[in-house]
């Protein structure tokens, strides 16, 4: 049952389920893919999907480029890190934090839209992106796909925005790479941090939380190691957020929102 | 079928269906609840399909707090303009951006977290808690119940965290109110800008998709006026996002979060 390889607990159990529990809990990140192309059919129930995600204020702060162009996607996987997948996978989304849909209806009524330059709205845009992407992602994988999250695209934002033609005032979130699973990956489900490390009752407890965490670094150890990797979830952790260098150019995203009329102030 | 209402064109169609879709594309907010209470194996269900959602490099950078105690909802829903459905709601869940679990960890390990300070990793922190917190919307309506976001939690975050006894390096990122659906709430499914103005392919097109919005402006009229409502998408955007007074409070985001530890520099 996924449930117990979820949180690496053979007595894990779940006392409801349904059809969309067993999609949601059996996700996997997917890094390999066939050829196989993903039909418009499919994309449109996906994207159909992202657009009935909630949205803050019904503002739909958002939109999404599909890109099927091998050379297109060779270029962006040249933007985001050199990720192979993205040049395999038939099908990749990228999704954009857009405020610039809101700015030239604005101009189109001379309208003032003060609000649009706080970082409160930027990280509007951002979560809604990000609402829309988990049930494309959901979605994905009810029709048998396989997906994954590019985060690297947020490397070069400025390159990637020239790339898609982006207008002002919208920026790359993040991409999502779809397409048919290649049998041949044997990546697992990957265990998560205890479900009683982040949910907490009527207020946080950080040492209760906390001491699950041991554990949790035995299990994932024991994981990786299965599939070829090394370290715990404290030691990936803390390599991953110790310097400027982990961060790959991220660390400029603040002047690149400003660049791309995002002033987050 | 709901793919005519998500889109208020009765031709629309889609090509293929599934439980998963069905439940994503039947998204509405539910802003009236019954006091019937949402038991703890829902409640882990819905928990461990949050934590079934994608995470970048696994840092699970977010944490929830489940809120049932009456007196707590009702001092909650005062920091977060008044919304009666806060009080109403059985569960009200706080979803947390948390960087305080790799901040402690560092502390424990005297290991530097530098990385930690950038916007990218605050956004990183937004984002993650956000495709958590949508998988918990779908698992929650896939057993029944209803569910709304509450940005409104950012208005006073210093008082939430208070409430909510939050440690430093973490921040309420919006609530979830959580219950089963009222049926003398009529709200239905509303409409979104037609796919066409939010799915581009290979570049961005500003001038095909802004084209769509007049008759979607029609659309959410005619779909505000059935539920009693006044105006069409484009006015309701730009009295949003107007200026200052329409972010109650929540211009000041960038401060509150250096307060609570969280400099996105």
């Amino acid at each position: 049952m996924t449930i117990t390889e979820r949180y690496a607990d053979p007595s894990a159990t779940l006392g409801v389920v349904n059809d969309v529990l067993s999609v949601q809990l059996a996700h996997r990140s997917v890094r390999r893919f066939r050829p196989d192309p993903v039909d418009d059919s499919r994309l449109h129930a996906i994207i159909a999907a992202a657009q009935s995600a909630p949205t803050s204020s019904n503002l739909q702060p958002w939109s999404v480029v599909a890109v099927r162009d091998p050379a297109r996607r060779k270029r962006l996987a040249a933007l985001a890190n050199n990720q192979s997948f993205i040049e395999q996978a038939p099908l990749f989304l990228v999704w954009i934090a857009d405020l610039g849909r809101a700015h030239r209806l604005a101009a189109r009524h001379e309208a003032p839209l003060e609000a649009a330059d706080y970082l409160e709205t930027t990280i509007i845009g951002f979560v809604d992106t990000a609402l829309a992407a988990q049930n494309a992602v959901v979605a994905a994988e009810s029709l048998g796909l396989g997906t994954v999250f590019v985060g690297a695209i947020r490397n070069n934002p400025l390159e990637v925005a020239a790339e898609l033609g982006l207008p002002e005032h919208t920026v790359a979130t993040f991409g999502l790479a779809i397409g048919t699973p290649d049998p041949v990956e044997t990546a697992g489900i990957k265990p998560r941090i205890p479900q009683a490390a982040v949910l907490h009752h009527e207020t946080y407890d950080a040492e209760t939380a906390d001491a699950h965490l041991t554990g949790y670094d035995e299990s994932l150890a024991d994981y990786n190691r299965r599939h070829g990797l090394e370290g715990d979830w404290s030691s990936r952790v803390l390599t991953r957020l110790a310097g400027v260098p982990s961060l790959h150019g991220r660390e400029k995203l603040r002047d690149h929102l400003r660049t791309r009329g995002l002033p987050s102030r």
